[in-house]
């Protein structure tokens, strides 16, 4: 295999972007990436995007896309995994790219949520559709039910889920490209309304519109395009059982911690080697779970970690650095693109007030439904 | 890269299936393709399906088949490009394996239409929703205006049309699979009910449910599998304007001419030394189009080649030897790997009546929506 390298990003802003059309929001993203790159071509295109057919009526985006930018011809190709569609395009492209058979791809992200639809329903497609949506249970309802799994065995409080929305709305504060950038008390966030007890307004990641887009080519060409290529040092993915019920343990994310012993393997490092995270916390209690799975805290152990500071910006392991899901928004199939964005931005030191110093390895972890797919890449300063 | 080779698969039969849900319909295909090639596990997953979201109800579809065939863990992940999305997921098998990255890589595609959605609606998502969909034009419509233009550029005649179709339900009614495996006359083809002027009944496909699967690993390890592993000599794809009224020549597939010239440098061979070809006859014209763009037939000479017998099995380039799209039937996600499957049998000599003598080279040819996206594979006897 050969190795593989990010050289060039373009992302938009996140938020409600009423007079942006899906393909208008591609485009602005795929033509800074192209632009700043400086590429005169692509050999090809994946685009991640979890349902555009239910949002907005379109599938078949590849060929769309790529004539929305002026490359009719270039093969492009939609990948989908729910919330982890970014992430699976960027895995898609890195596999094109490590066999050999292409140099230049670009690995795209985009959702446009706000336009009619129902996104309380559109979004439930991602749970088991007979076993969970047909019956009524939403996004909202079933990590309630991860919460309360947690919160019965470890004792973890609505205070602690509180935390993680404080500290990544204070990470999003310093976000230009973040759909809220306001930052709120403890108190703010335990006030605001129930959606599934005892999940808050506040708990929830909003619904978004946006697309970014990276480029990558091999290793050892990287220097045509930047002076600062980031190397994929793992790409990994797997599933866990589809239905929260027919989980071993619905407070623990098991797809996570096994796409994770996957990606420190091939990376060569553990845990403790990775200077910053991007997680998914599309709602408080997924970055608690989801950074137990990843070994930066025990089993049970990281419901006190934003409170204490731990994972915030200058502590053990700042999660989230862009805001996260929560505060720099979520438009699901461009996630796993964005978070591969702010980490490719952190290792190559353009963070600007939010920059993690000296930053070597970052992670992003995406994940689809209630945690049944998962796909993490480790990212390495070159 | 690594040589590929296909060595096993799997199929449904297609048809009006209202008996078998969608993962009914992936589980059979699946298990059938891992038991009789007799592997003990998959490294990775890819499912082409087009619309699941809009069919069923069911996006996120790879984990929940992983699960559903007992291999949660195992990344599943799911591609969409319209019709051509098997075609689509084959290639992302192919990459995976080819990088070196996994041994033992599953290609499936499934689509359950007959649910309760309006099929039309739902595929018309296919085309470009700002400029075609929304202003009503639908597929039985967008491929007359395509052989209106044919007909006007080279005068193709709708007896042209039809021998298409009564070639296509003489090969199909000898696959034990096919959904409608009727012959028909000439007359009765040119006597079936309008559906879009030119387009009668016959001249379209089925809406059809189904499944196929293939399990991939690489050529050099091709003989622990099975005595009669098939190389995959090339992989090509590429796209084209999304909306008709955008293309050069609406009676000309440019996407399928230069994924076709991509595919046989690849393979190191030109349309002549193919052995027999799977192509996609969603409308009878698009055969006619496709096995053009393809270079068996000179632009604008490809309408007689079924009345010639040019195109039927003992012919000069045997064509849909399955019955194609229209006799075996066209469950949209799984089409590509349904062709891949037939293309696999006939080159290990497993197609009993309808078996093409000493077939060396076979080609599939899947593509999207009027032709915007395409997906060509070679594939080799071994």
């Amino acid at each position: 295999m050969r190795e593989v390298a990010i050289v060039g990003a373009g992302m938009t802003n996140f938020g409600e972007l009423w007079n942006s059309s899906l393909r208008a929001l591609f485009a602005e993203a795929a033509l800074e990436a192209i632009t700043t790159t400086g590429v005169d071509h692509l050999d090809s295109i994946y685009i991640g995007n979890m349902s555009a057919g239910c949002f907005v009526g379109q599938e078949h985006i590849g060929p769309l896309m790529a004539d929305q930018i002026g490359m009719a011809g270039v093969p492009a190709t939609r990948v989908e995994s729910a919330c982890a569609s970014g992430g699976a395009a960027l895995r898609a492209a890195y596999f094109e790219v490590a066999s050999g058979a292409s140099d230049l791809v670009m690995a795209a992200g985009v959702e446009k949520m706000n336009d009619g639809a129902d996104a309380t329903d559109v979004l439930a497609t991602a749970s088991d559709q007979e076993l969970e949506a047909y019956h009524g249970i939403t996004f909202p309802g079933l990590y309630a039910m991860i919460a309360r799994a947690h919160m019965a065995a470890y004792g973890t409080t609505e205070e602690d889920l509180s935390w993680v929305s404080v500290k990544n709305h204070q990470h999003g504060a310093l976000n230009p490209k973040a759909q809220f950038r306001n930052k709120f008390t403890l108190e703010q966030v335990m006030g605001s309304s129930l959606v599934a007890e005892p999940l808050r307004l506040l708990h929830c990641s909003p619904v978004s519109d946006g697309a970014g887009a990276v480029i990558l080519c091999p290793l050892d060409q990287a220097k045509k395009y930047t002076d600062k290529p980031v190397r994929i040092a793992a790409s990994a993915q797997a599933t866990s059982a589809m239905a929260l019920a027919d989980r071993r343990d619905p407070a623990f994310l098991d797809a996570v911690q096994l796409t994770a012993e996957r990606a420190y393997k091939q990376a060569g490092i553990g845990p403790r080697d990775i200077d910053l995270a991007e997680v998914h916390d599309c709602f408080a209690i997924a970055e608690i779970c989801c950074i137990e799975a990843l070994g930066f805290f025990d089993k049970g152990k990281a419901n006190k970690a934003a409170e204490n500071g731990l994972t915030a910006l200058g502590g053990q392991i700042p999660v989230n650095t862009s805001g996260g899901l929560k505060s720099k928004g979520h438009p699901v199939g461009a996630t796993g693109i964005a978070q591969a964005i702010e980490v490719f931005e952190q290792l190559r030191g353009e963070s600007g007030d939010r920059q993690v110093k000296d930053a070597r390895y970052g992670l992003t972890q995406n994940m689809g439904g209630s945690g049944a797919s998962s796909v993490i890449h480790i990212l390495e300063r070159n």
